[in-house]
């Protein structure tokens, strides 16, 4: 990206959020979190600016994402449907990553796709045609995105979305933060990363895996 | 596997089951190609009798899947429901492999789930408790598992099912074919390894990769 946008992450409070928003500082990134509770957002935005050294505020999630020019969302799925209703109008004309993984507690081992096939597909479909959801980030590991080091080769990012441009928005954004990321093709894709999830977890616990990823190979000509 | 059972591969005369065939052949397995048409089965397992050196049945699904002590079945989605029901009571007891893709031309880049939430889960409806589903193959490129050298490195096999003893079975048959296998839990979780194929399918003509697929890396510890 030639300007530097400013990014709001919803959900910012969480593992991955809150992962996402250390690495997007970090890369230079003016940042927002964004949180159902202000005060949760508050405390979470003063415990990264402190980390971070540099300014980072705190806001309710419609006005983060009013006040971003970049949406991303990573919020547990039974909060995926009102979360997006909040921010409905803030986002109209933006990008929106959603980020979000639709594990049904307590079986998180286990795919278990929402109605509409994907969390990214029901953003689309609700927030509608004039916001260009992109899916993206489910699969990396929160600890690896929560790390001072660099440990973000260690899992590949399948950027889904019907907007090509804005798909490459995000995968430029990933490589900004060090992770290797692939277009991965339309918004109905994003059931791949977001069913993933819960094959990595399933791993980590039968293999005792610090945090399971994946790589793209791209295999040999025959 | 202590005793090398025999295997039938429903579907065998096809791109990914032929390649299927072709590495168990090899491998040392006697093998049995499966096809609706008694008369295709025949003639794409006399060729494939001449390619490995060895003898190779080729029999109706139903007789096929009869014979074997192990089932695999990589059928095109639209025959998938028909095929079960043709074998329903040949695979009662046994070990039955779905590597189905379930595709939906002409769009097959884009990720289209059966109803169930994935074709393994299908299966394991329709075949009963008494059959051990159990899900794999499905993103190998079918090059790699035709072509005469091991371009078997190229992709990881995600195996589910919910009986571990099968999964084992299946994840050492990968194994000895060259492939690198996971336990990857429950047979609902086949709805990544099915929906993968799609965005593999996008990423081998937005990428031009000869056979794209993936590798399971276990991250690091923070």
């Amino acid at each position: 990206m030639t300007d530097s946008p400013t990014i709001a992450v919803l959900g910012g409070t969480g593992d991955l959020g809150g992962g996402l928003a250390w690495q997007l500082a970090q890369a230079g990134y003016t940042v927002i979190i964004g949180s159902r509770a202000l005060e949760k957002a508050e405390t979470a935005a003063a415990a990264l600016a402190e980390r971070a050294g540099k300014h980072v505020r705190g806001l309710a999630n419609p006005d983060a994402a009013a006040a971003a020019d970049l949406v991303i969302m990573t919020v547990p799925f039974a909060s995926h449907k009102p979360t997006l209703e909040s921010v409905r109008a803030a986002v109209q004309g933006k990008i929106f990553v959603d980020a979000t993984v639709p594990l049904v507690p307590p079986k998180v081992m286990r795919v278990q796709m929402p109605q509409g096939g994907s969390a990214a597909r029901e953003s689309q479909d609700l927030l509608g045609e004039n916001v260009r959801v992109v899916s993206a980030f489910q699969n990396v590991a929160a600890d690896h995105l929560n790390a001072d080091d660099a440990y973000l080769d260690q899992c590949d990012v399948l950027v889904c979305g019907n907007d090509p441009e804005a798909r490459e928005t995000v995968v430029r954004l990933s490589e900004e933060l060090g992770m290797c990321a692939w277009h991965a093709g339309p918004v109905d894709n994003a059931a791949v990363a977001e069913s993933l999830t819960s094959v990595l977890i399933f791993m980590n616990k039968r293999y005792k895996f610090p945090g399971a990823g994946i790589k793209i190979m791209a295999g040999k000509a025959a």
